[in-house]
């Protein structure tokens, strides 16, 4: 499932789309597109595409497919502390998705819109002789001005994660074959979390006036800090003693140390990060999150190891699923 | 070109997707969703996926295949009467689309931005080993319950078409090496229709307060006529004498009489299709318009030859690019 060599989804984004970008797609530097809504609120617009072989495997149960894309989409609505409305579909079907993977992909969505409390608001469906390609653009509504956004982090934030990390790219490992070790209870959780996200829609909305920047983390832990660092225009420090770990995540780094790199830099985590003033301390104190580290002037991401040293990790941090 | 023989797009649709659509989705029986706008607004939502070898050849100048791709989205903005305000846009690329390859993709974006007075929103782009695939999801803006729907046409009312129809499905033809006995000229004033698509915006805007139903013609007149008079629950009839017609399709038409059903049923039009009462027939003199045929109880799509006579399509007229 390695990337075709090519110039990189961030490269082809700055050259080729973010010239074109206008008002209301903040440079393309955000996750997300902001348009004025009804009665003082704001629709926060986010799209993502899927190919079958490169983000998810073609056996893949296509319920689980059809959530995943949908969570997807939500976790940045979740990262923005927006609220999720509906959502835009565009399917482009090979022979091998038939009426049974139809009727189960369509059940995947049905469920996660009752779970999320949205509904399908258009779309289109064709079909192809290539790989299967699903994309989802999603909407989602905050209060106008309130949209956590990547370019707010300021020099003496501390930095937060939702929920635990590495657990989605440990499960990645899992399911090309990889053991890791681990108990099968372990294995199965660590794959569930590859397999279905979930979007933290409630702390997103709770963020909202406490965050001070925010985004969800698609692509791992240190290339999104990376961007959000970008966006504000500051360094960040983490600290790896720090990071919260499952119990599952954690068996598998007690065998092989060297996992450290995979929590840090694999992708799918779908948890928010987010910075805060010093300030909002106690209040967040009453949240499922965890501090990690903070935001220091400069520019770029240092990682400290458990014993406070800085850690080389090339350009892993930046390599993209 | 010919698809893959499978359960059609619509089935698909009816059977799979449209239990999922809520409030807004319009059933997806429009080709677009509704949502509330700021003050008295609302935004029309539409989205289209596109595939390398369906649905444009491989070889096809990127520039084009980026401004039809964008055009087919606003085509349909402009059968619902909206203003055009911006658009998502999700790439998945092979090896083949390289940086000249995206150089003219997005100098062919940048084009039609200027031309339609949009910008991008925002998207993703991923690789991909199988076609190149392309989605756009357009938003456009009305006055609150102004956008003119496929479900408002009634018994009585006339039915109309703007500019001519049938040359994008003949510009398709001539890049299939068919010749058609034509001149050059005409060749490449169809094959031009058939690549650069004209939305009729200005049009659309103004026939909000005329047209009872409207929609932009996509998948051939009788198949989107039939859409139409389903979402109304009425007929139409169609006197192929009054079809308004290019000098082009005029000339490939006088050699091969049987080309007629290549103007009924072929895709790509985007011409606006549209029912009026008979009082608005003064206002619509004004307008690049031509009556066509008109609304008659019952259900289902009549079309009379020439002569006055029905003429039998079959299925064709249902069939879909």
């Amino acid at each position: 499932m390695a990337k075709p060599p090519h110039l990189d989804e961030f490269a082809r984004i700055a050259r080729f789309f973010a010239p074109l970008a206008g008002s209301g797609a903040l440079g393309l530097t955000d996750d997300v597109a902001l348009i004025d809504g009804p009665s003082g609120t704001q629709y926060v617009l986010k799209t993502d595409v899927v190919v079958a072989g490169i983000h998810f495997f073609p056996s893949d149960p296509p319920g689980t497919v059809a959530q995943k894309l949908l969570r997807m989409n939500l976790s940045d609505l979740a990262g923005k502390g927006a609220e999720p409305v509906g959502y835009l579909l565009t399917t482009a079907l090979t022979t091998a998705n038939d009426e049974t993977w139809l009727k189960q992909f369509s059940a995947g969505l049905a469920a996660d819109q009752r779970e999320f409390g949205i509904s399908l608001l258009g779309g289109d469906s064709v079909r192809t002789r290539g790989a299967t390609t699903l994309s989802v653009a999603a909407v989602g509504r905050v209060r106008k001005g309130t949209a956590l956004l990547r370019s707010g982090a300021r020099v003496g934030d501390a930095l937060y994660v939702s929920g635990t990390l590495g657990d989605a790219a440990l499960g990645l490992a899992l399911q090309k074959r990889r053991r890791l070790g681990l108990s099968g209870r372990h294995r199965r959780y660590l794959i569930d979390r590859y397999r279905l996200p979930q979007p933290r829609l409630a702390l997103g909305r709770k963020l909202v006036g406490l965050a001070s920047a925010a985004m969800d983390i698609s692509d791992g832990l240190v290339a999104d800090l990376g961007h959000l660092c970008d966006a504000s225009r500051v360094a960040a420090i983490i600290e790896t003693a720090r990071l919260p770990l499952s119990a599952a995540a954690r068996a598998a780094l007690q065998r092989d140390p060297a996992l450290i790199r995979t929590i840090l830099t694999g992708g799918d985590d779908y948890e928010i990060l987010f910075t805060a003033s010093p300030s909002a301390k106690q209040k967040l104190a009453r949240l499922p999150v965890t501090e990690i580290g903070r935001i220091e002037p400069g520019r770029g991401v240092k990682v400290l190891n458990s014993l406070g040293k800085p850690m080389a990790l090339g350009r892993a941090g930046y390599s993209h699923f």
